[in-house]
């Protein structure tokens, strides 16, 4: 095998309780990406349709992922990178981490997969802290185990895979406004409330049993934020009234994906998944400001070979 | 039904990562309460064996919780309760809950079981308060549920039943000093570290999932608190030599029961534990604080009818 075409999915990071640890994979909306061996050492992008991105290995998530990896196994021969951006940059949710997650997958299939998906997310975090400035997991881990993931730490990386109850869909809208990571990341206070942190972690504790005991009313109560939502949600026009008519609407939970602007609704099946949508789309109308809606499944095997 | 003679274990708090949220209950370590149905209205402590507490019914912690209970159904008759304590007060094993959770489930057993366990989790708390100055379920939660609770929110109470692993079991080592509830908690920092509270509730999902997945080891690495262990080990003399030789005699993970002096260690299977117990033994020695160590499974079902 010489070339591969692959799909990678988009993320959403955080799930409200979760800030920095949990994410979960999409099932119909992600990049597609075809790499292939060459003679020639080295990593070359050598197509980027859909946005304008650098072309330049170095400057490139996935270029900069694909060397981090080629870095721990020396090959005599190289590797080119075809991307199709479905995911807008900048839209939290996971465009980069499709990008340098798929990089990384591709690549370790080409060479018969010395790497295990771990590895995989750690050379990944190279193309986020091009994007970002700081190395994180929250997006490259469910793309590349798929589903409900556990970033448990860091140092060292300790990636676990959470199960996913079969009728959860996520619902997503995302306003066409620009927050930066970074920016996202300053506003938050270095501090926080050990009392609030209580919360936080109590609802972490309950999001992830109702995902092993597929409790779909203790996950939507578990979907709770004291910590990053109050500070970020005044970066998104209307927030508040959107998670009102998600909930409104069936939802069983509501909160910002990864740093935003991008909101996601949890749901439990597709046709409340699709209500909630229309809930959506009803209310994003009336601020004037151009969006996106989109429902999927939740993914359950991450990145993955298409035809 | 008008007697019933009832085991009410003692319990740990926090279990590292979990501060305020996560408990556990012991099986062989416990009280013995007899709790009578009487003409008389009201609730009458009449014998307290083994310690020292006050009899007088809204200065213990049994009594006021007692009378919680019956503040929420009016009965024409009352209750006697006669507590036998093996669970030493300020022990950091839940000795004030194992009496309050006691109280109130007996009670709610002799009046045919009109309350669910949340809501005697709810009595039970205002036996915690008179004890420690604060509303907390930490103890009377796992003492009423039995195995792993977990206290996902207070406001609302939400109270989640935690899987606990078959070849799971905790030693506990009690150095006879005194730490007061109150005074430990004074001592914690009202803000917190952000990226400590990350590493903390990435550690409360790595625990919650490791016991849904029975992964002992996954456990093992999850058991870690960067907030409150690094402050109160300092009330405890010897603590991270302690835990140092729970470690390095085969236990999963070790820390503070409760706010202390107690120490407790996470233990697969019943050889390890016995193992644990003997090198905390020969560790404590060294300090010459007198101290008792046990040796238990995890209680599954929580406060039982005895003979």
């Amino acid at each position: 095998m010489n070339s591969i075409k692959i799909f990678s999915p988009a993320t959403i990071a955080n799930i409200s309780c979760g800030f920095d640890v949990l994410g979960l994979a999409l099932d119909n909306i992600g990049d597609e990406m075809i790499i292939k061996k060459i003679n020639e050492p080295g990593v070359r992008i050598t197509k980027i349709v859909g946005q304008k991105l650098p072309l330049e290995t170095t400057k490139n998530v996935a270029g900069v992922a694909a060397l981090a990896l080629l870095n721990e196994m020396e090959t005599s021969f190289g590797f080119e990178i075809e991307i199709y951006k479905n995911i807008k940059p900048g839209s939290g949710i996971g465009s980069s981490a499709a990008s340098a997650a798929g990089a990384v997958w591709g690549i370790n299939e080409l060479l018969g997969k010395p790497f295990n998906k771990t590895q995989l997310v750690k050379f990944a975090m190279e193309g986020e802290k091009l994007a970002s400035g700081t190395l994180h997991a929250d997006n490259v881990a469910p793309a590349l185990f798929g589903g409900f993931t556990l970033v448990r730490s860091y140092n060292p990386l300790d990636i676990i895979q959470i199960n996913t109850p079969k009728e959860l869909f996520v619902t997503v809208i995302h306003p066409h406004i620009e927050i930066k990571t970074v920016d996202a990341r300053a506003i938050l206070s270095p501090t926080v409330l050990l009392k609030d942190a209580v919360k936080q972690w109590g609802n972490v504790g309950g999001l992830i049993s109702g995902l092993y005991t597929e409790d779909y009313e203790l996950i939507g109560r578990s979907l709770e934020d004291f910590i990053v939502e109050p500070i970020r949600a005044t970066l998104i026009p209307n927030y508040y009234k959107v998670k009102e008519s998600a909930l409104n609407a069936g939802a069983l939970g509501c909160g910002i994906s990864g740093s935003g602007p991008s909101i996601f609704a949890l749901c439990k099946g597709e046709n409340v998944a699709k209500t909630v949508a229309l809930a959506l789309k009803e209310n994003y109308k009336k601020t004037g400001i151009p969006f996106d809606v989109y429902s999927s499944k939740i993914n359950s095997e991450g990145i993955k070979i298409i035809k």
